[in-house]
């Protein structure tokens, strides 16, 4: 070991360091379909204060630091285009601290959904935000990801308390306290919250929890056709009624998951919903929504009221990216997503299918329709390149036609390596130029994930 | 006038800029008891555009620019201790856009939140975030300001969409689109959210609206001691009792709201509950919250069913501060908020009692219990100086209290002049190197709203 930064990151983490060509391609890609990327290093970190020293190092040295989680970005978030040093955080999986009577917790970066899920359903409450993956906190945080009950809790932009963050200069800060609101200058926490790792590294995040709700129910209803069931959701969320879940999936995915998961839903555009409330309330409101639907030609509700039917539902829903794959047996897929106004939903599914057909590509969608944000799984066969670019160009044009339509590039996926391109179509020069002079102030060697989110200032 | 800048904007503005006595004396004063600090001039705008100009103007000619919207901010953040040019936009007052079916609307900055409620209350929506204050969605933004229904809808924070800002250097950016969501890059929005004018000048405010309930219900309930209103508060909220307000009142409070809204409240710790909903849900949470409160013994729930009594009782509610006035005739107040973890709120606000009894000031305790949030009205007679020593020394150790407690020096009212001093001590001195270095990268001649939020560097 030659290099004089590996050697001081040997001595200070022993075996928790390593160049290993093996770990090197585990930490140098993703779930995306670009190629990967590897670092010149892995670092696994225990503890904020060995995030600090390394990112106090590699600052030393003028060398890139990119942090991982779960590896479950769809970007490109943790590649390493620049080389430079991997700070793996996914063995700080401590929950440090639950408190019941303030529904919150501080967890360390590395601790995963389903994990803190598991230690908060045995005293009651849980954390909503639910990405599709297993992701870690410190990755949930860093994209700003959300899921399918952001229409009733929000994302992760609304359930984040407060942040330990290690600054480009290898100084902790909290961006926050546990009051749940404060005026207190800057908001550091949204600042830090959708970064992707290029202002600093979170190491701790304190969340808003919930209360496990007395009743849930589920229901699925089918549609004659995509524009009935946008209007349906429309509808329901104009009336206040409480719904805690309202996914949408196109026939290609009802077909996808009915073979990946054994079900056997009508293979027509279909809106899956869950309900949370007190059991008159979950009643009430799945009644109120069943009228809307019928009202606007849908099927009718198909129940699933006990639990392990309901799992089984939306297990299938979240397993909708395998479910995906495995419709196209040997394909991957090209994941992308944007989020428009409601008022535009279905102009924006409607025009994306026709241009889906028109490619010749598969590609299943789904929706979390109640916040007007869908996902294309664009599947590509890795043996015929004309596919990609097929692929890249449809997601290019759903790009265009979401910002046209007043939205963003990306709903909860991120910029990462995959949309930078975009950013200035979607912001402007001038709000760039902001960005960019907001990272220059914190991180003005540019080592801190350098290469993502913000393209170069022409 | 022989000040060039003052011959340029009044040139631009005709009679719409002004040096007179009396505007710069109203536009150099807020609610707050601080002593008045006078711009040099006054500009009336009425388009981003003319702002653009306006502040483009202010940095050829160094002078710092003050926005200023209602001018009822509580801690001197329209103040101008170095002079300068004050924008008031409050004739900047076009609902631009209103959109039911996306449930968000766009407003230019001097629209009021209920010129804001008298629009929309007829297209069967509403608005839900109300500070005391009839404040301008300008200010409301750039306040982070929150208010009674924070516990269901959140505050600003959580209810903005997108704003319109021109930056210090003139140039005008979007910072968000339309879409419920977006993982677009750097956070922009909540930057500006909260920044009190010091990073840029809010012009247009995009906002997240509700459909008006099917039901509303208002109930108060009175408890013997503060401890157990509270602890009835947090069982409320672990029960996940979708409650749309929970505030708190302490005697004194009640003592003088009744007096001043002529009511005849027990005049005891007491819970104002608002629930929104349909007839059912409305009626279920109340039972269940009655349920509660009687097992803390709480007094039975009086009820305000007709929509005329619900109005009479969160107005009296509202005009607390009018309320806390009138209570003392002649005094001023010194009004201040802290916000704490549920969980120390009780202890907070018993701590507070005592330390108020000791120091024989009068000051009513009013609370968004929900949310860990009260504020105190410290009454002080204008003739004795030595109550406004008292009340400043309380407010300090009030502000002590909520740090050590892991609470925020300011949960709604924000830091101007007045809380400045407490910024260091909540963040500490990292985090607020942070701040310093965005609002040296985003204004360098440090010309917006100088001299507020941000302490100078040690």
């Amino acid at each position: 070991m030659t290099n004089p930064l590996h050697k001081e990151l040997a001595h200070l983490l022993g075996d928790r360091f390593t160049i290993s060509d093996y770990e090197r391609q585990q930490h140098g890609q993703d779930e995306s379909a670009l190629p990967p990327m590897l670092p010149d290093a892995v670092c696994f970190a225990l503890t904020t204060e060995e995030v600090a020293t390394i990112v106090k190092l590699c600052a030393q040295h003028q060398t890139p630091v990119i942090p991982f989680g779960a590896g479950s970005s769809l970007e490109g978030h943790v590649f390493a285009p620049h080389g430079g040093i991997t700070i793996d955080l996914s063995r700080m999986d401590k929950i440090l601290r639950v408190s019941a009577d303030d529904l919150d917790c501080t967890v360390q970066a590395g601790v995963t959904r389903q994990q803190l899920d598991q230690h908060l359903r045995q005293q009651g409450m849980f954390f909503p935000v639910d990405p599709g993956a297993d992701a870690t906190f410190g990755g949930m945080a860093s994209t700003r990801a959300s899921g399918t009950t952001a229409v009733r809790y929000g994302t992760m932009s609304d359930n984040v308390l407060a942040l330990t963050v290690v600054l480009p200069n290898g100084q902790t800060i909290q961006t926050g306290t546990r009051a749940r609101k404060s005026s207190a200058g800057y908001d550091l926490t949204h600042l830090f919250i959708g970064s992707e790792g290029t202002l600093g590294i979170i190491t701790e995040v304190t969340l808003k929890l919930q209360g496990i709700p007395e009743a849930i129910s589920a229901a699925v209803v089918g549609f004659a056709d995509l524009d009935t069931a946008v209007k349906a959701v429309t509808e329901i969320r104009q009336s206040g009624i409480p719904v805690a879940r309202i996914e949408f999936l196109d026939d290609v995915m009802v077909q996808a998951i009915n073979q990946f998961a054994n079900l056997n839903l009508p293979e027509q555009p279909t809106l899956f919903f869950e309900f949370h409330g007190s059991n008159n309330t979950v009643q009430e409101s799945a009644k109120l929504a069943a009228e809307i639907t019928h009202a606007w030609s849908g099927s009718d509700f198909q129940w699933a009221t006990d639990i392990g039917e309901r799992n089984a539902l939306w297990k299938a829903r979240h397993n909708a990216y395998f479910a995906g794959l495995a419709f196209r047996p040997g394909s991957r897929s090209l994941t992308t997503d944007v989020c428009v106004p409601i008022s535009q939903l279905a102009d924006c599914i409607i025009q994306t299918k026709a241009d889906i057909d028109a490619s010749g590509l598969t590609a299943p969608i789904v929706g979390h329709v109640g916040d007007g944000n869908f996902h294309l799984l664009l599947l590509v066969d890795p043996n015929k390149p004309d596919d990609l670019t097929k692929a890249a160009q449809l997601s290019e044009r759903l790009v265009k036609r979401a910002l046209t339509m007043g939205g963003t590039i990306t709903g909860e996926h991120g910029v990462g390596l995959g949309k930078m391109k975009y950013m200035k179509a979607q912001h402007g020069e001038e709000a760039l130029a902001v960005m960019h002079a907001i990272k220059q102030a914190l991180d003005p060697q540019n080592l801190m994930n350098p290469g993502k989110m913000l393209p170069p200032l022409e």
